[in-house]
């Protein structure tokens, strides 16, 4: 394929007018939304009206006023249609981690069984909270690989935890596939969908999952540090009690007793005053889904992974790709790995293409719909085969890492 | 007293320029900063440069690029000045609920007894969150009336859980005198400054303090629902385990190991990924204390809180002060009981006077003298006294409760 019938799929793109709901920089081939998503071009003026208009002139009276209070819940609703849950099934707070010990410690006092099973490898803060939970709860933390999973669900298993879509491979595990075989062994399931949501079309309903946490900041916009998510399916709510029992879970907050009583429903599961700054934000990441269907938004990831690979695979012979060419085992993102991967991811930045390394040996390159088109795509693996055949991310300049990497 | 009189000391006031600071609506007296501050001007031009630079143009290079990695730190070295901490012992993170979670259950884990000591009456989130850690660890929470704490610090006490400042009344603990007692009988205290941050000197490593938390949103102008801080003495930091052991709290979060190896010192106290936009508003916040003394600051307060109580005690009779008048037994804001307190502080509203009503019984006028005045506080008192002169807070509009009171 050459640049010039890549324009020309752009062209044909029904999806194309949606990058204008973006402020993104001129000539910047942005392939790392799956770690911190672009910024929505409402967000700005939205970020402004809830510092000066609400904040500053409404004061204390926007958490009446200007709907504060309700914003977990309302966001929450918002995210569930790209989601596959109902309304009240989600809430935005907090970070993913905390989200995600609140959901293992909750789900853990229903079992008396006494392990937590998960895959080697996850993302590691699924790991480090698990292990938190695990320690501080009298779990055992059974760690295995991840083709020793499914035979590892065992009758001594409490909870089974899974990152939907791994953050390195991009690797999908069949959601209703796993959480039928748990549930049939007795085992409940906890999936984290920070590479899923806004990036897979998902059916938490209809895969029968009970509980899930997400991630604001990637796919759906939220911007740096976005508060997160939290579905638990109706039916198990109330038999949920939240170890983060905080005033903004209590059935009501402004009573100010000393006994606590926890909300009905998800609002539950809300600890802390919630950050408004971030909800708003986060608001305006999620209605930058408005009228686009995950179906069309996962065609189009298909069709850009699938072209990422095929140009790769022609042109970058010395990557080895690790992402799994069946759209229906991936998310949107597309792995390679490279004993050099810091350095190209470096030398690619330097080039206007942004990708990012995941430690040891992995470039990453996250295909968001929404903004990211064949062109960009096209280019990015242009300039990554030029780069590699020149050999030009030996510069050492390319070897200086920040804390950040 | 008369208006030209509070007019005259305003012109006197060392602080008066402070006010500039901040971006208050015109002919508003806003006695409500110890639930939500007032907006810092700096805070809007910053939280612009965040969105549009560093998120929308930066995108996730800001991690390295503009310091957010560093902002927790940060922000929390700047916080430490104003309580009495060293630069390495404050950390800006998650909520002041959930970082009560962690400070409690990590101290906790350090003692062979089984007992948190809190008030009855303590804001009721402490409490809430103190239950939660004693179901999930195995531990008894004694809730003791305020005069029977002190006596109640016996050998079977492993925590002690305060708040310096009470939200209610405004009483404050005898931080040095408090933490002296309960370390000889071998109980740890946990502080929450959420009341006193930013609004009395604090000398915590002079109290002999090991371990608080606080807000950054009232008298710290951290906007709503801002992050919170947290503090453990420098000879505390190694000994304790964070129990929400996210990955930010690693030693190499971007190693990606499955093993948690915490970070040295206070940065293993946080958990999942910054919340950048709250913490860019709450440094803004936390700077326009810069150049400031908390001492003139409490000056001011004595004298302004001082002042309120004399002439409410004038000009009020109806209302019934609740807050200690030896201003070494007070935080920073005033508050009187009163059966009907809902109304009149609907109608004190109603006539641009912003104090806040806390149930059943309450209500709380918050002293803020980076930005208000004694002319502030007379004409406050004025509406205040002729709300109760006239009776117009019978007027049924202002018996109408939003789902925040």
């Amino acid at each position: 394929m050459t640049r010039d019938e890549a324009r020309a799929l752009d062209r044909e793109d029904p999806l194309r007018e949606l990058r204008a709901r973006f402020d993104l920089p001129d000539g910047l081939i942005y392939l790392d939304g799956n770690s911190l998503g672009a910024l929505p071009r409402a967000a700005v003026a939205r970020q402004q009206e809830v510092v000066t208009r609400e904040w500053g002139t409404s004061l204390i009276r926007s958490w009446n006023d200007h709907g504060w209070i309700d914003a977990p819940a309302r966001v929450g609703a918002k995210i569930a249609p790209l989601i596959g849950a109902g309304p009240h099934e989600v809430i935005v707070t907090d970070s993913t981690s905390v989200n995600l010990f609140k959901l293992l410690a909750a789900a853990a006092r229903l079992s008396d069984r006494r392990v937590i099973l998960t895959e080697s490898g996850n993302f590691h803060t699924d790991l480090h909270i698990a292990a938190g939970v695990a320690e501080l709860m009298g779990f055992e933390l059974r760690v295995v690989a991840r083709d020793a999973v499914e035979v590892a669900i065992g009758p001594d298993v409490a909870l089974l935890l899974l990152t939907h879509v791994h953050y390195k491979s991009g690797a999908r595990w069949d959601m209703a596939a796993l959480t039928a075989r748990a549930t049939a062994a007795g085992v409940r399931t906890v999936w984290d969908l920070s590479h899923s949501a806004g990036a897979v079309p998902l059916d938490l309903n209809g895969a029968g999952a009970e509980l899930a946490v997400g991630c604001g900041y990637k796919y759906l916009n939220g911007g740096p540090g976005a508060p997160a998510f939290l579905y638990v399916a109706e039916h198990l709510q109330e038999s949920l009690a939240n170890p983060l029992s905080g005033w903004m879970g209590h059935a009501e907050p402004f009573a100010f007793t000393d006994d606590y009583r926890p909300a009905p429903g998800i609002a539950r599961f809300l600890t802390g005053t919630p950050t408004i700054l971030g909800l708003a934000a986060l608001e305006s990441g999620v209605e930058s889904f408005a009228g686009v269907s995950m179906e069309a938004l996962w065609a189009k990831s298909v069709a850009l992974v699938d072209l990422f690979a095929r140009l790769a695979a022609e042109r970058c012979p010395e990557l080895a790709c690790v992402t799994p060419m069946d759209p229906e085992a991936r998310g949107s993102h597309i792995s390679f790995a490279h004993p050099h991967a810091f350095e190209i991811c470096q030398a690619l930045i330097a080039d206007g293409v942004i990708g990012d390394f995941r430690a040891p040996d992995i470039v990453r390159f996250g295909i968001t719909p929404l903004y990211v088109g064949h062109e960009d795509v096209w280019r990015a693996v242009d300039i990554l085969a030029d780069i590699l055949a020149t050999g030009r991310w030996r510069d050492p300049r390319f070897a200086v890492r920040g804390k950040v990497t």
